[in-house]
């Protein structure tokens, strides 16, 4: 079990990561999925958690359906809380991977220093940004919420990818095309990154 | 492992809360650790936490250490911000118990109407309010941080116990009377309590 190894050790507690990371059987890590609106992003997390529990594994997603009915109850669509919204949910990933639970955050999340903000929360390797890569056209024409229309009729300000930027993942750990690559697909890809990783082993 | 049971799934995704609890082989509850400062909260919490952990079971403790830090940086100690301080340790909780994860929080939370608050997010029964029951006298004694010392010298405002109120709970689920009870007989009572309640079995 070895000893207390202050360099992974965050928790204040009693319990090391190791001996934690041993009883559990697995790493702590947040897989950090970006993308358009329609991308797929939370498609994605979900079926890739379900292959998690098949496998036994502590995993939880978090989306906006969750967070920002629960704990970011209090945001709106500003500028300013837009980055508070991305800044609380790295902040509780980092508590969630502490407990060596494997996170699945579904976000646009679409500024690059946004989500290098809460890379730099973790420690090396923890954070696998994910691009849900599908192109705009292809997001517009699956339009699952109709937003993408209500944009372009100048419905609804600040669109990613129509009226708002959207700074694509320069070298992401993982990229999934969801134009060409289906649903299963992306989830065993991002299985299998975790698995390739060691962060399904406690060791 | 049954279809999808409308009533407790919360999440919006693939994973319905009794196939987690079978692949995990326990249940989410909120253990909540209230008391005065100096009575062993947090104490308490990482010994049950650590005993948790010896039987394999996925825990974590959120406390002022990790969530003052993180989450809740950027709130002060107003009237208001207390308030905002415990709301959101109630939803990061909720988080965490739609995971089914056991967590323990310790964390003065003088006020019954904050600490209701909390338990109307959960389901009946995850809600395990814990009273970390030493008499102001003993925690003044033990003082462990110099902070009585200061409230007494005026150099602290609001401090609970000695110039704000403290709300000890009516009906706690487990009483901890730490001036009687040592640290290893008090984990052990939540051991017990979330075993006899069923939270270490998957059913």
């Amino acid at each position: 079990m070895g000893g207390v190894r202050p360099n992974i050790t965050k928790h204040r507690g009693e319990v090391d990561r190791g001996t934690r990371r041993k009883a559990l059987g697995q790493k702590g890590a947040l897989v950090w999925l970006t993308g358009l609106s329609g991308s797929g992003k939370s498609t994605v997390a979900f079926r890739a958690e379900r292959a998690l529990v098949e496998r036994r594994r502590a995993t939880y997603v978090l989306d906006g359906d969750n967070v920002r009915h629960g704990l970011n109850r209090d945001l709106d669509f500003s500028a300013e809380a837009r980055a508070e919204n991305i800044r609380r949910i790295g902040e509780v990933a980092k508590l969630f991977v502490d407990a060596e639970i494997i996170v699945l955050a579904a976000f646009i999340s679409p500024y690059r220093e946004d989500r290098a903000r809460v890379r730099s929360l973790l420690e090396p390797g923890e954070f696998v940004e994910t691009y849900v890569n599908a192109p705009l056209s292809v997001c517009e024409g699956r339009d699952p919420k109709g937003l993408y229309r209500k944009a372009r009729a100048g419905e609804v300000g600040q669109f990613t990818g129509i009226s708002a930027p959207y700074e694509a993942p320069e070298h992401p750990e993982i990229n999934l095309p969801t134009d060409s690559m289906d649903v299963d697909a992306c989830a065993a890809e991002i299985v299998a990154y975790l698995e390739q990783s060691g962060f399904l082993a406690g060791g």
